[in-house]
């Protein structure tokens, strides 16, 4: 089959690696679409050793596996857990500490014909959800996460930082809370995706200090994060959504002083993105960019590196 | 009146201040003992720049204010708010946008013959707390904080990391809830102070990897923080108890891959704080290292700086 294989923080398309064979208690899944995320460029500049095929966010059809799921389009959660580790135990299997991660962590992944999950990972698409739409389950879930770790009230004041891929979608979830809104961004072209859904958006310069209960930075650079902190008021809550390349230098006894909470947030849920993308409560088309087969895999990640592009999908079939 | 000034770093002893006339609202009050923190160290180090009496932590007797308070023995909360800001008015009045902080933000503090606080600010101290444990009501209020922002159950393992002034009162409001705890330091002799008490303890080398659901940090360096943030297992809380020198650098990305939670924690509840102290649920006789009259103040701060030592009073009268 064809995958785009990385090693060494080179990519490569490759057309001769075997269809995998899946262990006892996985699915084959052949890949109709997959989406390119930010993590995956930060594995190409070497964020983290992996080496194999990338891509962990995909809709798929099962192939081989138990006959309720055989035949039907699928989504898969990222990480394969081993279910006996204290985290697994005490309901934390996301941290599994025996965990692989799809195209992420001793796994391959979802930029090729075929894939293996675990059964329990995979979810069954609702008919209602258009495949590109479902390709977004996994960052959709990874937005909503915010809201299991802290509750939004409708008199919440509520900032985003960042208008990219992640923000998108964060700012979309977080809107369903009915908290006070305001995105800030660099690219008015972004921006107007979020007006057009009635959420109020601005630069940097239209966040006032000390203004807000709740800032969710998903720019993932030290500007951003940066914003994110001036605008909470004392005791308010930062939730860091996004990877850093390198340290952070940050003001700890500012941290102290305001008694400021620092959240960070990774994978969600992905039957409730299921049903947020199912009822088109989030809206993620305009953030759809470019479409590439597999083959052209290499110009799309080129192209989803380029300045100003949200998502770029990679289809299959 | 004597009263220890700073004044560009330089700490003098002056004879020659006036004696205060407390503003409308606010009470004279003589000042019995006072304790020497490590905020004041950092103060006449530069930390922040105050200019006047420092000291923030008293006991005293009223001389002028209302009758119900006039000769009692009274501690006083080291913020004087406005009660008009909007974090006064959200019931945050110790993050008053307008406060003035006993011996730290534009108020003259407690290392002087006589303060003036607001008669809100003081609370009087029942007669079975002598006049030296009752100097240590404001820091053990901050360690309270830390359980007025987490409710620690009998079942979390709890990590505190520093055994100076903070860490052993952290240590032992801590385990007042009964949880598992450790205490990690540098010294035997003050670890000893908590095994004493029946508090487990070691140093860093004692501490398990992810083993902890919570970790306090008690001693304002980088070398503590990093050890309170590896012993946390996935989603655990880290409480930043102390203030730092400068910035701190820290990988931001881990936070979000644990999904930890990082939270600053500062002044706390003095009735609460009174309590435990007149309960003796707290033994603070221990961490007296020193008494000095306010006419040897200068000698006092440089004992109070001396490696190894905890506590040095002030007495007053």
């Amino acid at each position: 089959m064809k995958g785009l294989w990385l090693e060494n923080k080179q990519l490569q398309l490759l057309s001769d690696i075997p269809i995998p064979e899946p262990p006892p208690g996985e699915a084959l899944v052949r890949v109709l679409c997959a989406g390119i995320c930010n993590t995956d460029l930060e594995l190409t500049r070497g964020y983290y050793p992996f080496t194999g095929i990338l891509g962990h966010e995909f809709v798929g059809i099962v192939e081989q596996g138990p006959e309720n799921l055989v035949n039907q389009r699928v989504v898969g959660e990222i990480n394969a857990v081993c279910g006996q580790c204290r985290f697994c135990r005490s309901g934390n299997s996301t941290h599994c500490e025996n965990r692989t991660v799809l195209g992420i962590v001793n796994r391959h992944g979802a930029f090729a014909d075929y894939l293996c999950l675990p059964v329990e990972n995979l979810h069954i698409v609702p008919d209602r959800i258009p495949t590109e739409v479902a390709t977004f389950t996994e960052p959709v879930a990874a937005a909503l996460e915010i809201q299991q770790q802290l509750t939004l009230q409708p008199n919440h004041r509520v900032l985003v930082v960042g208008d990219g891929k992640l923000g998108q979608l964060v700012a979309q979830t977080v809107a369903l809370s009915g908290c006070e809104l305001l995105v800030v961004g660099r690219h008015p072209e972004k921006l107007a995706n979020l007006e057009a859904r009635g959420i109020k958006t601005g630069f940097a310069d239209a966040v006032t200090d000390k203004a807000f209960d709740v800032s969710v930075e998903c720019t993932g650079d030290a500007q951003g994060f940066a914003i994110a902190r001036r605008a909470l008021r004392p005791r308010g809550t930062l939730v860091l959504k996004s990877t850093y390349a390198g340290n952070l230098s940050l003001d700890a006894s500012s941290l102290v002083v305001d008694e400021i909470t620092l959240i960070g947030s990774r994978c969600g849920p992905f039957p409730l993105a299921l049903e947020v993308l199912a009822q088109g409560k989030v809206d993620v088309q305009p953030l759809i960019h470019a479409r590439y087969s597999l083959s052209e895999g290499l110009a799309a990640f080129a192209h989803a590196q380029t300045k100003g592009v949200l998502k770029v999908l990679l289809e299959m079939h």
